[in-house]
């Protein structure tokens, strides 16, 4: 029998699909699998629903957070690097199918992390900014007590001139990271620069300040740009031993107010599922 | 006797400072005169007190638009070189002991104008984020129907990597483009090279452009980091004649979703009083 306080939720990104079925931040039950390589989101969503369809009837509310825009219940591609989907896929018409429940709400996946957090993680209901640092660069935005949608807080995507086609997260991210190690290491990973930074290779090190300085810079041009409250920085590379450290080291000359207060992500990656079915819980 | 429609707004810059009676949109009376230089803003409000004596009696709220930062009252400079305040200065006091009003608010000057721009004039009621190119660049963010304020909004104040010390706005305003302007025609105004490049001057034209690319990118940032409905720009550079037109021919690349819908400012130089005068109106 559905309890109306669980939440089928599901965040889709570009290399794993998790479901769960959730409580406030509790995950009662998860499932993750692979998103499947080729194929259309339709056939991705009819494979993690076959396996959890023994979840039937216990929930009546579902959230899907997913990389890329949510208007008006339909899912748009940002970078189809990231995850090659098709322009105004109807998502929340599809779970609503797939579900068979109607109270159905989508929203980007760093979006609905940032509202996890600001709930029940690192926010503690202060406005906020999320960041998290991963493989790319994504972000959500709470003002006013109030999640911003659409494009908001995809700061990854941020140009400067002189720099034509390339995006703030391609001089940060976990990609950038491992491209700027292969003449050292070919083959390393952003983990292995992290491990070989901590072994004191003054050329892993390099890289990572590098990251951090344009993390702090993105931090302080934030501040300037949203007053939040509080900066809360997740995703793997954000979280990882040192890096935090290392961005707050790089805002060091900033004058007190304008200095950004950071936190540490408080939910890992549970953030998104928790956010969205916490969403999809208020919506009417 | 004083109506309760009628409010007295200020508008403090760093070359002049206006004083109004607003109602709605349109100003009753008002006066201008130069920021004195040197003294401190006591003296200056004194003087321009001293100046508007007359209106005592038609007022019972007053709304007070800086430059700087407002937090709880007070006002701090951001940019020592446009206004150069002491840190915390006790700004709502000071209007109340002189004006003689019980009900005062203070907020940053462009967040002002954008809020007067909301509900007076290019918004129209529509969530924006307005920018005013001119000496330097200030802007205001309108999220939800609600004005964000402290830091929000400083996007001249911007920084990127590997140019240390130097802002945004110190590659867009008008002090650049009238030092840009330097080795062409010395001592040539912003205003100048606007009209050499009316006349056909290929370098006034070059530095205009150049202007307005760095305008154009931080508009296309803005929509991936807020996603507003409407970006409004003001200012003497924003709004001089061909300005606007660049800054959209240099936005021409992008995709239709991620493409700022730009709207000149319709209130030109009462925004800021405009917009004072509305938030003080509607403080409890």
């Amino acid at each position: 029998m559905a309890r109306p306080d669980t939440v089928l939720a599901l965040d889709i990104g570009g290399t794993k699909m998790l479901a769960a079925l959730v409580r406030d931040d509790r995950l009662i039950e998860a499932h993750t699998m692979p998103t499947p390589r080729g194929g259309d989101p339709e056939a991705w969503l009819a494979a993690l629903f076959a396996a959890i369809a023994g979840w039937k009837g216990r929930y009546d509310t579902a959230g899907v957070a997913v990389t890329g825009i949510i208007d008006e219940g339909c899912w748009s591609p940002l970078n189809r690097r990231t995850l090659d989907i098709p322009d105004r896929f109807p998502l929340v018409a599809l779970v609503a199918r797939l579900s068979g429940v109607d109270r159905v709400l989508a929203a980007n996946d760093a979006q609905a992390a940032a509202w996890g957090e600001y709930v029940f993680g690192a926010g503690q209901g202060h406005d906020l900014v999320f960041l998290t640092v991963s493989t790319g660069i994504g972000g959500g935005i709470v003002v006013n007590g109030r999640l911003l949608g659409g494009l908001a807080g995809h700061f990854g995507q941020f140009r400067s001139l002189g720099e034509e086609g390339r995006a703030l997260e391609d001089k940060v991210s976990g990609h950038w990271i491992a491209s700027e190690a292969s003449p050292h290491r070919p083959g390393a990973t952003a983990r292995d620069v992290f491990d070989a930074a901590a072994a004191g290779h003054g050329w892993a090190q390099a890289i990572i300040q590098a990251s951090a300085r344009q993390t702090a810079l993105l931090c302080g041009n934030i501040q300037l740009a949203l007053d939040p409250a509080r900066i809360v920085i997740g995703g793997g590379i954000g979280l990882a031993p040192g890096y935090l450290e290392s961005v707050r080291q790089a805002l060091g000359g900033l004058p007190p107010r304008l200095t950004p207060q950071l936190h540490p992500a408080a939910l890992a990656e549970k953030a998104g599922v928790v956010g969205i079915a916490d969403l999809a819980r208020r919506q009417n």
